[in-house]
């Protein structure tokens, strides 16, 4: 993980990004008061922006999750890039191991990751957050 | 859960039908060869559509998850039906167990069940198809 | 459901709300401080018992599916209720629509859910919990 | 990941991994036919084994989460090693991103994985195989 400054970024990596910031407003968390936005780049330059939805059972799905099935549903299956945006002032929320391991069933993506309000942001790729990658084929 | 006849049924739920028929399309299942669409229509009157998209370590999302978090990441959250339709010429898909769970944090709707080409539908409610359900609230 | 009263139970049922009473201890739940307990009699009468099991990200594995995983670890398959007992003294406990699903995979059992202190008992089968059931097969 | 050679690991390794192949016969995976076993090495050097438990809609439990709950419901939470055999030949099974995640929660561990007849193992450990974790505390 390497630290990126937003201005220092793409354009549509910060359009990336801030889609994920508002997304985030969307979040259904109210078992955790953990509000996450993350939003997925196609190759053909569109974005798809989810938020996590909670349930009481524990069986949530994660915002980065959301956005992969939004994309994926549109017909969409290559992706360059996920920005993903939490909500507490203090931390860098990175996907975790459930959506590494979804995400990676349709390839390698850049990763960013963001405090709330985008003032700091690290990023990675989902082959260094999930070395050694289990699949069949 | 009965039996109902398309044309018999409201415009609105012949729509949300024909669009969960046609995102089936976009149904990412290399592991079951299982393609289902499914979709759901707000308060609003508005219509979200997804489809199953599944990961080799078996931790993927059924077509009416996705369809709900699409909603919920668009700030919807109250759902009046959802329709589920399936692939196999000799089978109606009824949701499973972990939708049931996740759908039923979001209130009871009417669930239309479907052959692949439409040509045999069943109705039910959530209530009906998850009894007793577990909620903390 | 129906109301049971602990007395009037097989001594079978009775040690196996018993098991799922005294698992309860060890459930890991730091996240919804909602403790639960299970526990899963077999067709050749041996009882396995587990908790709820939880994590930051919420792909947590409940009490129920715990007891089966357990069991079916040890080479059984075959099974003729389940007990599920909770934490809160005014809340009777149901299995989640995701353990319903998982645990329909190995056919129709009771299942007993019982309040913390096995002072109030509900009794029911899987089959009415999870209606319209979801197969391949 | 390192190739070490089974003569040369610790007795207790040995056993761990015997006893994940050995378990590995009680997997329930009529829907991928990938029979996986796993075992976890407590820090009070108790084994506890598990296999994966394949479910129709594929909210199914991997070997290893089966191992953790095993031993967690047995009032165990503090871990040294875990051993993951699968199945296949030609192919060395890593934890999924989900187990990565689960087993996280307990803390770092070393993880051996073995082909089939634990002819050819890796060792890594969880931090490395999970960098950046998300955690909530
Ligand atoms: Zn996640
Ligand atoms: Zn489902
Ligand atoms: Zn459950
Ligand atoms: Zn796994």
């Amino acid at each position: 993980m390497k630290k990126v400054n937003f201005e220092s970024l793409d354009p549509s990596i910060q359009e990336l990004l801030k889609k994920a910031e508002k997304v985030r407003n969307h979040s259904y968390s109210p078992y955790s008061q953990f509000k996450v936005g993350a939003s997925v780049l196609t190759e053909d330059n569109e974005i798809f922006a989810g938020c996590n939805v909670e349930n009481a059972t524990f069986t949530s799905i994660c915002a980065e999750r959301t956005a992969y099935v939004k994309a994926i549903s549109e017909g969409k299956t290559k992706f360059k890039a996920v920005a993903v945006v939490g909500f507490q002032e203090n931390f860098v929320v990175a996907p975790c191991g459930t959506c590494r391991q979804f995400m990676s069933e349709f390839g390698n993506v850049e990763i960013y990751m963001a405090k709330p309000n985008l003032d700091e942001i690290k990023v990675s790729t989902l082959d260094v957050l999930l070395p050694c990658q289990f699949h069949f084929h």
